[in-house]
C-alpha cells in the first residue's frame, strides 16, 4: 500500500534515490511537482509535462473546491481526465491556501470556517471534508488536513496547532476509508524541535503510506528551515517517501536532498518564469534587463529545452516586455527543464555515489551568479 | 518574380487554386495568415503553427517599429531568425496600425507623422522608410504604404487619398532597390467603384508582384464589403495573387474565394480565442456560457485538433473562467485549426470542382448556429 522502495544511499550524505508507485505511474525520487493549482500548470498543455519528463504533479484541493467543484470533476471522470494527464497527481489538503487565501478563517476542533478568496461565500473543511475532496478530485497521493501556524508562533500556540493536527491525522485515517488512493501525514511543530519530534514520533505509528513536513519555507529564515528540515527527516521511516513543502530553489533542492528528503513542489520555477526570472546553470537571468535587448545566445547554452534551442535571449527580453502570453510559456517551459533535470542529474550522482560532487559542482557555478 | 501560378479554376465560381512562391517555401492558395503582431502569433510557438500547417503569417511592421525595433531584428539575424519561424512572412507597411492605434498622425506628402501608441514619442514614416523597415525584417512579401481613410469618407476626400495611394507606389517601387522580397501594392478607393476601378488599373501597370484590396472589412456594411471586393478582384490580373486584407470570419472567407480572392489575414480567430468564442462546424461556442459547465464532449467532435482530441467544453471553460493561460493556448490552437482547415477543404473543393457544393453544405451547418 506504501508504494515506495528505497534504492540507493548517499554513502557521505543522507542522500538517497527511490521509487514511488501510484496508480498512475512510477515516481523517481528525489523529484520535484510543478504545481497545477487550478488543474492546470500554468502555461503548459499534459504533453509539454510530458515531454518535460514531469511525473508527478500537484493539485490544489482549496482552488479546485471553490471553482469547478470536486463534484463537478469528479462527474466529468476525476481531475486526470479532465485536466488530461495521464501521470501522477498529489493534491494538497486545502489548509494552506485556506490560511494563505481565504478570508477569515476561524479553526475549531471541527475543522476550519473561511470566506472563499473568489466571492466572499463561507466555506467549511473539516478533514474528512478534505479527504471526500480528494477522493472525488481522484487523486494518487491525498495530503492530511493540518493546522497551519505563522512560523513565529509562540510554543504554546505551536503545541495547541500540532496536537489538533494530530488529532485530524487520526480523523483522516479513518475517513479514507477503502479509498484507493495514498494518504500522507505532515509533521508540523514550527521551529521547535522537541515539538517536531513529538509530532513526528506519534504520526509515524500510524498508517500513513508517506510523510510530509509542512509549516516550512513560509519566512523563516533559510538556515531555520534547514535546521528543522534536517532534523524531521532523520525522524521519518525510511521505508516512507519523505517530501519536503513549498521547498523550490534549486540550491534548497540539493541541500535538502542531502537531508534525505525524496519529494518537493514549488512555484518558483512556473512563477517565477512568468515574472521573467529565469534559471541557468551559471545563475539566474532577470531579461527584462537591458543588456539582453540584443543578445543573440540562448538563455543556457547548455540546456536542451525548446526554448534555448530555438530563441534568443533577446527575442525572449522583447516577448516579455511586449507582455505577449509566448514570453510565459517560453520561460515556464525552460525553467521547469531546469528544475527537473537538475533532480534528474541528482538521482543519476547519487545512484553512482558522486552526489557531494556533483552538488558541490552545481552550486559553484549557480551561485557565483555569472552570467556570460 | 511575381512568385505565382495561378493552378485550378472553379468552373461556377470565380474561386481558383494557385501557388505563391517565397525564398521560405510555397504558400498553397486560397490561404489564410494567423496574425502574429509582435513577432508571435499570440499563445503559439512556431512549432504549433508549423503542425497546424500555417504556410505563411503576418506582422505588424508598425508594433515592431516601435519594439523592438527594426535595426535589433535585423543585428538578430531578420524576423524569421528573430522569431523562429521558417515559413513565409508578409508584413503589412505599417500604415493601417497608424491609422488605428497611433495617436494624432498628420499626413503629408512626404508620409506620415504619427505617436506611439506605446510612449507617446513622435514618429514619421515615409513611404520609403516602410519599405527600408520591411526590408531589415526581412519579410518574403512586402507591402507598399497605402493612405488609409474612413470607408464612409466623401468622394472627394476619398480620390485624393487614392491618388496619394498612387503617388506612394511609385515612391514604394523605387524603394524596393534589388530587394529579394516580392512588394505587392494596395488597391484604395473606399466604397466607391469607379475609383477602386481607376486605382486597379493604374496600379495594376506598376511592377508589383501581387495586388491587395485595402480600405474594407473596417466597420462597413458586409454587403457593401462584398460588392466592392468582388467587383475589384475582377480588375485584378489573374497571373497576380489577390489579397483582401483584414478578412476573417468563415463565411466571409468561403464568400470572397468564390470571388476569385487567394489570401486573407485576420485577428478573428486568434483573439476571439482568447476572449472565448471558439468556431466548429456547427457555429460559434461562447465557452463561458453555463451550458458547458459539465459538458463532457469536444469542442466540435469532429475537429482532429490537439484541443478537441484531448479536453472537454467543461474544462476549456474552466480554464477560461479561472482565467488561466492555457485557455489562450488551447482555444487559439482551436480556432487556427478551424481556419487552416476550412482554406484546405475550400482549396481541396476547388480542384475537385466541388467548391460551390462544399461551400453550400459548410455554410448550412456553420450558419444554423446549433451546437449539440
Amino acid at each position: 500500500m506504501s508504494g515506495f522502495v528505497a534504492l540507493r544511499s548517499c554513502p557521505d550524505t543522507r542522500a538517497r534515490t527511490g521509487r514511488i508507485n501510484t496508480a498512475h505511474g512510477t515516481v523517481d525520487t528525489p523529484n520535484f511537482m510543478p504545481v497545477g493549482t487550478q488543474a492546470t500548470v500554468k502555461a503548459m498543455t499534459p504533453l509539454d509535462l510530458h515531454n518535460l519528463g514531469v511525473q508527478m504533479l500537484l493539485a490544489n484541493t482549496y482552488h479546485l473546491l471553490l471553482r469547478p467543484g470536486p463534484e463537478t470533476i469528479r462527474e466529468l471522470g476525476g481531475l486526470h481526465r479532465f485536466m488530461g494527464w495521464t501521470g501522477s497527481i498529489l493534491t494538497d489538503s486545502g489548509g494552506f491556501q485556506i490560511f494563505s487565501l481565504g478570508g477569515l478563517s476561524r479553526i475549531t476542533e471541527e475543522g476550519v470556517r473561511f470566506a472563499s478568496h473568489l466571492d466572499g461565500s463561507r466555506i467549511f473543511l473539516s478533514p474528512e471534508d478534505s479527504i471526500r475532496a480528494q477522493q472525488m478530485l481522484g487523486s494518487d497521493i491525498m495530503m492530511a488536513l493540518d493546522v497551519l501556524i505563522p512560523s513565529t508562533s509562540s510554543r504554546k500556540d505551536t503545541e495547541a496547532a500540532l496536537d489538533r493536527t494530530i488529532r485530524w491525522a487520526d480523523r483522516s485515517l479513518a475517513g479514507r476509508g477503502d479509498s484507493r488512493g495514498q494518504l500522507w501525514g505532515i509533521v508540523q511543530g514550527g521551529l521547535y524541535a522537541d515539538l517536531r519530534r513529538r509530532c513526528a514520533e506519534v504520526l509515524v505509528a500510524k498508517p500513513f503510506d508517506g510523510y510530509a513536513i509542512g509549516g516550512l519555507a513560509v519566512g523563516e529564515p533559510v538556515e531555520e528551515m534547514y535546521r528543522i528540515a534536517s532534523f524531521t527527516a532523520d525522524l521519518l521511516p525510511s521505508a516512507r517517501p519523505r517530501y519536503l513543502m513549498g521547498v523550490g530553489l534549486p540550491e534548497n533542492l540539493l541541500d535538502c536532498v542531502s537531508f534525505g528528503i525524496d519529494l518537493f513542489d514549488c512555484v518558483v520555477p512556473t512563477r517565477n518564469a512568468r515574472n521573467g526570472l529565469l534559471f541557468t546553470s551559471n545563475g539566474k537571468i532577470v531579461i527584462k534587463q537591458s543588456r539582453y535587448q540584443r543578445d543573440s545566445r540562448p538563455l543556457d547554452p547548455e540546456c536542451s529545452c525548446y526554448t534555448c534551442r530555438h530563441f534568443s535571449r533577446a527575442y525572449l527580453r522583447h516577448l516579455y516586455m511586449a507582455n505577449e502570453i509566448l514570453a510565459s510559456r517560453l520561460n515556464t517551459l525552460h525553467n521547469l527543464h531546469f528544475h527537473l533535470t537538475l533532480m534528474q542529474c541528482a538521482r543519476r550522482a547519487i545512484e553512482e555515489a558522486r552526489f557531494p560532487q556533483f552538488r558541490k559542482d552545481f552550486l559553484n557555478r549557480y551561485l557565483a551568479d555569472e552570467i556570460p
